[in-house]
């Protein structure tokens, strides 16, 4: 049975997902990379960007789980870049450079459709404007049997959260305050009734946890 | 060097420390006694309800932290009683009973005054109508050289925090979502900058999160 999955998705302390401001320079707004710290020391982002070191422990096996099993990925046009309204240039593609990091199927979901793009190394993002259970439908016949993540951003999953769509989720909070920016638990209320949740601190600061749905 | 400090402070993970619609039944609102499970279990809570069992483990150590070199406690209007306005009743004493599990002076904050009330054990509330820097200098000079410990509820902490007046907090997020209520976080941007952070989970599924001021 595919699982609808979502990993190293970091919240400050006060529960923001991303800051104020988001812009090509900073995709987090002010919260810059301080959501990120934990992850960019792991084993598991270091060779994406092709290197060897990093560290393994509690936030590299977390981290680690991103990748397992996965056919494809569902997310927000805010993830593959910054425009806004109708795209003005199909030329560009996203920052994640010519080689993404995600090497399946990718749905961005986008009120502003065009055409598909292939990317080196297995990736191509397919825009789509369709409501999540469609997109669902699409993204796991694409992904062939294996799982499907759910990228974010922050409304991406907080609706497919409330859309009770979700089987797994990895939540990393940080324990910083960023006071504004995008909530992830906004209209939540009583979340933890359909899940098994589990923390995990970490040497780092940071803790770790995982939401498993009840019932599956 | 005495400190300032907070124990056993229960928030859900979207940050609430009482949930809505708090009352004489309802001390927490909605919420109900779901911030505090945890502390439920404890030897600490089992043994200040003249029972000998309850678990230890890492919520206790935790947990008994609490009692530890405190002389004196500063609370909000609420933590004492639900009653708003003018006291009407000088015959209830707050929802602690006659024998409060506090044992030192406690500086109830409140815009209305009254006499002090002795209790037994060695509680004695004292009513104060001042600036949070005032109370803390006449519960300073109640506490004999020991240290103070900040009470709650949520405003109170959240008010100290923002006028840099604590210097150790244990806060224990709690894997719920409240979605409403009094969120303990709201207005502290950067608070992390003040202090080092330390996470440890617990079996139990909570979170323990001690802030210890830099540079005391």
């Amino acid at each position: 049975m595919a699982l609808v999955r979502v990993h190293n998705f970091s919240v400050s302390l006060d529960g923001f997902g991303t800051g104020e401001g988001q812009s090509a320079e900073q995709p987090f707004g002010h919260a810059g990379e301080r959501l990120h710290g934990w992850f960019f020391g792991t084993r598991t982002f270091r060779s994406m960007h092709g290197e060897a070191d990093g560290g393994g422990g509690v936030d590299e096996v977390f981290a680690a789980g991103w990748a397992h099993g996965i056919g494809a990925e569902i997310m927000g046009r805010n993830k593959f870049g910054p425009q806004r309204g109708p795209w003005e240039d199909h030329e560009w593609n996203g920052w994640w450079g010519s080689n993404p990091p995600f090497h399946t199927p990718v749905f961005v979901m986008t009120h502003h459709p065009r055409p598909s793009v292939e990317m080196e190394g297995g990736t191509t993002f397919h825009f789509v404007d369709a409501a999540p259970e469609e997109v669902l439908r699409r993204a796991k016949e694409a992904a062939g049997g294996l799982d499907v993540r759910i990228g974010g951003g922050v409304s991406v999953v907080r609706e497919f959260l409330a859309r009770d769509l979700i089987d797994e989720m990895h939540v990393v909070v940080v324990p910083i305050l960023l006071g504004r920016g995008e909530r992830l638990w906004d209209g939540l209320e009583g979340l933890e009734e359909r899940f098994r949740i589990e923390s995990t601190g970490s040497p780092s600061g940071v803790t770790h946890v995982v939401f498993s749905r009840l019932g599956r």
